[in-house]
């Protein structure tokens, strides 16, 4: 399908997710971005909202739309949603149903179980009917699914970070499910573009602060991908920090042996980086640091690449398996539109700076 | 009156300059603070709100009030205004007409003329009769009148960066009227503890960015006082930027030879030197940098210090001067208690970082 | 005591923690700043070198001397060493032996076994006759061993983040030795005023990167502690991270219930709240926050105080426990400050911002 | 000249222009890089110094060698230094002499006048002779001669943001060449990737500093440009100043009317506004900012671009002029491969993000 381009729209283009979305489509070989809505500056240009743009060829004509579920239907054939939970939903079922494919940046369908979207978003699921249907966007995890989905839920930035290092050494039954810690930082971006003194620069500069403990609304999808790869419910400790930079995530993971896996610890080392090698060899947005350096989120602002590295401990017989991702990239925008390319077959690459 | 201790209320406490008020007036050893009023906390412990002030004796038993004019008559003898401009006149008022000593970091009362007043901040002003009875309270350059007054207008924090150095070479005689640019880099604390999207931390980090001109509010007191210190009016460029730090203002004047001083350069910057340094010698406040060193920021945050500094410029025979100061103590609250130490007849410096 | 005046010097004037002591110690109330003493600005003003001290009665007539350790037993009772591992103990031990009192920021005294100092350090200890009179100076834990010292060794950033929360649980026997998991950010100021590539401005801005894993050398000195708190040997995992501050270390404690506390989890978090409540009360510096509210290290930089915080987890039937400081005061400069009110009988919190 | 692929080679790859260098030119259609040279990292793959670098294609099989005349002529059509002065010369002089295109980063070769280089750079001028022959290579402003050249001086990264604005008023004769004023504001990376306590993190952050008055080198070829605009020498006022950010220039410059254009303001900013807008209107890296909005570095970062803005004030019957552009970028490596492409025939944005 390479000559080809597909009709794409974008549903809350102004937030930060949405402008992430507007940046790499707007530079994607396959892709004319056909509608950009934006309930707060419809009407006005992008280029006026977002003066970066102004040197893409595409981007001079565009305007702010009110959305509209007729509009997207009609002149798109791909919508990505960068909406809150909640008010996405009020897209994706309609858009869906009309066979538009629907690229969901939001938590409304990357839980099986509306209970668990009730615990952890505290209301009732919008549209439980649609849970099953919906694909939990991993690339690196589940392409199959995605290039034949309809409906695809493109993961949180936390998730992300740490379901890519874990799924695999989960489903190779190399560490204890019971003992997984999940220590994050990201960036202030991960907060939105909305007005809120806590997100202010003078709040976050030189301003270091856990927050969301213990049950940050992403540990839900966490815990559910977890438990798929383990094969039995997993629970795991997850802390979140703010950190003032603009984007990235850093998480450190601390991980134990499985049973069974305890008795030679430098085995037990070995089989996690042939695990991880072997897992991720062919993956072009994931790059497995060489022994000796650990992942800087510096090494993947502005691109698709998450890194993982590794530090094992023989005084503990522990590891710890470090990612790096930039939080609106692969976190978000980036992986959604590596989701797209999966099921439309381009390219895995087409349009992601690595 | 070195043993006694006037009771302080601080109306407006919440915001940047409400909060560093706190902290300078809690650590003051004539100051006994009895009311804190905030609107948005009324009912909260101050402590509550500002974990920081924790450990000070004076704040545990703190709680923000609503504002009343009766409580603040009753329970303060001097009340300082951090309020927005328009709201601090409803205050100042009628707390200096029951003979309050009112110290009020808003713009209402720096003006001595309502329709300047009107024509910079677009609104009638809601007081003109009190207008020449206030002090603008500068107090290296009015202390006389800063200890006799009800009413002291707080200078704003980038006038204070710039009338400082500025005044004592116009009422020299020394440099041209007519000739006189002030650049300003002003950190992000200036905007104050509002929820604004253009103020959050991935909108100003990593961004550098000139707003507010041709006519930025604080232009109308910076030309009141230089016209005042030159004799006849003076009009300025003035450009204020925005620069990712919490707290700072840096600026750096561009000045030339009043007519009659261009003829010998060196006997100029000499003049200019010892005008300086005769002004400030006796100033507690007021740093000079020694020759060769330039002001920075980072020597004066989180002190009531402002540091000036020049080079000389032969090959155009200009100079320019540099001020560096923290925009929340010497730009405004530290100022501000500087007032009522004279205004009180306390050693100028009580309670005040040098 | 509180009439008297101690002449005191540092050695190491320059870095940041020495620049910290100089600013501590300028305000303290009962101590003479003899000597100052500088290599790279030995023979520079004080003021010169720091312009921020300039206003401070104490510094206009200091200037850095070339450290001599006659010099030092002659004019000072009580020397601070703000110097590398290895310089520090060729100045403790002489002036140590003329009977002057050393409080040393290093690691050099730090650590009881001449052994584990090498495997740390990667050198033999210059002085292992001395270890076991050096008393490790964390004055919440060792007060009484601190008023009777001649060689205190202040302990290091990060172990005081850590100790301070984890050594009343061990020691009331609440928390599991075998599972301390300790996760660490730091600003940059904690590796020191050097020239060095990697702690550069543009290496630094917008990076999240951990390192010195999995035996950073701190590691030494906090297992050293927790196993005297627990009366046998405890191993940790311990990750630090840069992240881009100036100044904070917020530490992030994952920890299990000890046997025997396991089977009522909700009576566990009591008697971990209980603890900490009981042995911290009369502490100054040690602030625990309220129900609900996590630490952030914007509330205690420039201060003595750590705060420490917890939420419990009942999902995992695991508790965090939160700490934040500033790397330079508590971390450093200020708990050495705080050593030396208690050696010399001064109020604790003298000349210490809380 | 489409298909081709030009071999390439950069000396001094390491440092952030360098590094630069390396990620625009391995995106780059046209170009094959061929030799990479660094004397600090020889023998090291480039991808273990940079991994940021490691998804590139190309960049896996490149290592640093060192720097050698034969092996650069022998491997590359056309080598990018980015080295600095003084060093530049020993490889520019002899590789242009080989024939080999060379595109200069460094200030050797900037000015036409050895006296000059002499009084700014404190030191002979190493090549007097290839002066004349070398272009200053704006590529808006010569495209021509660019076109031509063996050897280029590309502009130093303020010069780029003075004089962009700035000669096409000057060539129109609408400013007056006696009053110009600039003012510049520098990200950390303008001072370059070398070990310097100044330039620390934590020296930079929270800093705002002017510096490099009233003489800064630059300034040499600013007005070497100038005056060339003018058709008669020109002298100004330049004041940068570092602030925190990782990259971007932002300048604010002071302008008057050129005498017979002082009578009618109005129609004076119109003129000027006329003809920055004919003389850009065409130049894909030039971007006007529309009315009411004014240059901010975020909208420019990563990409060729610099915004341009103006305010007039009919108060001081004065011209602000604003520009915006990443220091590394359009005012370094970015426009030397856009003086690249100009040389070797290609699209002028071939490689270069906008």
């Amino acid at each position: 399908m390479s000559g080809e381009k597909i009709n794409v729209a974008i549903v809350g283009a102004s937030g930060y997710s949405g402008e992430e979305l507007v940046r790499l489509l707007l530079g994607h070989p396959h892709v004319n971005l056909s509608v950009l809505t934006s309930r707060q500056y419809a009407g006005q240009a992008v280029t006026s909202v977002f003066p970066r743009f102004s040197g893409h060829a595409g981007a001079s004509d565009l305007t702010f739309s009110e959305p509209s579920i007729d509009l997207l239907a009609d002149k798109a054939q791909a919508v990505f949603l960068a909406l809150p939970h909640g008010v996405a939903a009020e897209f994706a079922v309609p858009l869906a149903q009309r066979g538009v494919t629907v690229i969901d940046l939001s938590a409304d369908f990357r839980l099986n179980d509306a209970n668990t979207y009730n615990e952890f978003y505290g209301t009732e699921h919008p549209a439980p009917e649609w849970l099953p249907k919906a694909v939990y966007g991993l690339p690196e995890i589940r392409p199959d699914a995605i290039a034949n989905a309809t409906l695809i839920a493109s993961p949180g930035c936390y998730p992300t970070s740490i379901l890519l290092p874990t799924i695999p050494l989960l489903e190779a039954g190399l560490i204890d499910p019971e003992q997984i810690i999940a220590d994050s930082l990201s960036g202030v971006s991960g907060a939105g573009r909305k007005a809120d003194v806590a997100f202010l620069y003078v709040e976050c500069n030189e301003s270091l602060r856990p927050y969301g403990v213990p049950k940050h609304r992403h540990l839900s999808e966490i815990e559910q991908e977890l438990s798929l790869a383990n094969g039995s419910p997993v629970t795991i400790q997850f802390t979140p920090h703010l950190v003032p930079v603009n984007r990235g995530i850093l998480t450190t993971l601390y991980l134990a042996p499985a049973s069974g896996q305890a008795d030679d610890f430098a085995q037990w080392t070995d089989a996690i980086a042939d695990c991880l090698a072997k897992r991720y060899a062919d993956e072009p947005f994931v790059r497995l640091t060489s022994s000796g350096r650990l992942p800087d989120t510096k090494n993947v602002t502005g691109t698709n690449t998450i890194e993982i590295g590794w530090a094992a401990d023989p005084r503990t017989r522990r590891l710890r398996v470090f990612s790096a991702e930039d939080n609106l990239v692969k976190g978000a925008s980036g992986q959604a539109v590596q989701s797209f390319n999966i099921r439309f077959g381009f390219d895995e690459t087409a349009g992601l700076p690595i």
